[in-house]
């Protein structure tokens, strides 16, 4: 599996293949043809048979996929078959919202810490943590190495706690602040760039309704 | 400028040229060239001229582009020339940081309502509205036409929200709930699959180090 070349066009349809086999999983279903699942997802049977097909042997003709086998496999491309462990910077509402999400546990990722520069906010409990301060940030990292750090700072303080981030050993950054994050090529950046969702559905709101 | 058709690809690059342009306006840049702004987003120059091209005659040899000028322009394609209403459902953190959140407003972006099934939210005050009981959103949005619902519901809620939305006259849901939802098709969904996202990053995690 691990040699095999995977398009990008495909790794970028997994996640919502993996959310998909999760939900069949619960509700305890443990096969599914391409057209069902066709049906559920609003992706042509052709698509999921060519795209599941990549990782080989997961479809019967007549049996359909196996639930389990293949959100199992689909997990480990993913990365989610190890646990990731991550801490949150900015404990404001955005930042406390992602702690509060049970789901990112469920699928490995682990948060090991949420730090602010508000002293108001010292102490304060957001799950089974404790609200830490953003000077206490490179002792933390010292003793307990993490992977990801999630960036829910506003965009005028964004970068300077990147280069901190990326001195102190953290390999990504998940980025919620409205700017591009310039960091070494060996650190990888995925953005959430809220702003811009928002003016493409203000985009199709208007080019539908043209006045 | 209307009846111009411009492809989709370019369309999705608009926001981030607005973001850009929107700083430079913010730093008293009155004019920039493909080759300056190429530096900046890290996108070919080439590329950028091509983009802009789309609109007719922003740039001029020698000169660049007007800042102001196409910032304006871009705005108006994305919709941002017109105030759009929106309401909040579900006031919990992620409901209220985005609330919070200034920059949308500076777009045209104006937040008429939060809401919540939550009684002990009922009349908390988020920026300056208060936070009402989902119950009263028919007679809320007979009242005050909206055009936008942002949905920050558990998934399990979100698809019965999703229909009360639409028959109340929505037209466009910013959709945070981790699912995707079923709606008529002239109704406009936008979707923030935020796990999706963190699992993108894991995978780029786990593919650039191979254990």
């Amino acid at each position: 599996m691990e040699s095999r070349e995977i398009s990008r066009a495909v790794i970028k349809r997994l996640p919502r293949y993996y959310r998909y086999l999760g939900d069949l999983l619960d509700e305890k279903v443990d096969r599914i043809s391409s057209n069902e699942l066709s049906q559920k997802m609003h992706v042509t049977a052709s698509q999921i048979r060519q795209d599941l097909n990549n990782f080989g042997g997961f479809g019967q003709q007549g049996y359909g996929y196996n639930v389990a086998f293949l959100h199992k496999e689909i997990g480990k491309i993913l990365g989610l078959d190890v646990v990731h462990s991550m801490i949150i910077i900015g404990a404001g509402n955005l930042g406390q919202a992602l702690a509060n999400y049970g789901g990112f546990d469920r699928k490995g990722f682990r948060l090991e810490g949420i730090f602010d520069v508000n002293p108001d906010l010292k102490g304060k409990p957001v799950q089974d943590l404790k609200i830490q301060m953003v000077n206490s940030l490179p002792a933390f990292l010292k003793k307990n190495p993490v992977e990801i750090a999630i960036l829910t700072l506003p965009r005028g303080s964004a970068q300077e706690m990147a280069d901190i981030l990326v001195q102190n050993g953290i390999r990504a950054i998940w980025n919620f602040a409205h700017v591009d994050l310039d960091t070494p090529e060996n650190v990888i950046v995925e953005n959430v760039h809220l702003s811009e969702s928002l003016m493409t559905l203000s985009y199709n709101l208007s080019s539908r309704n043209p006045d």
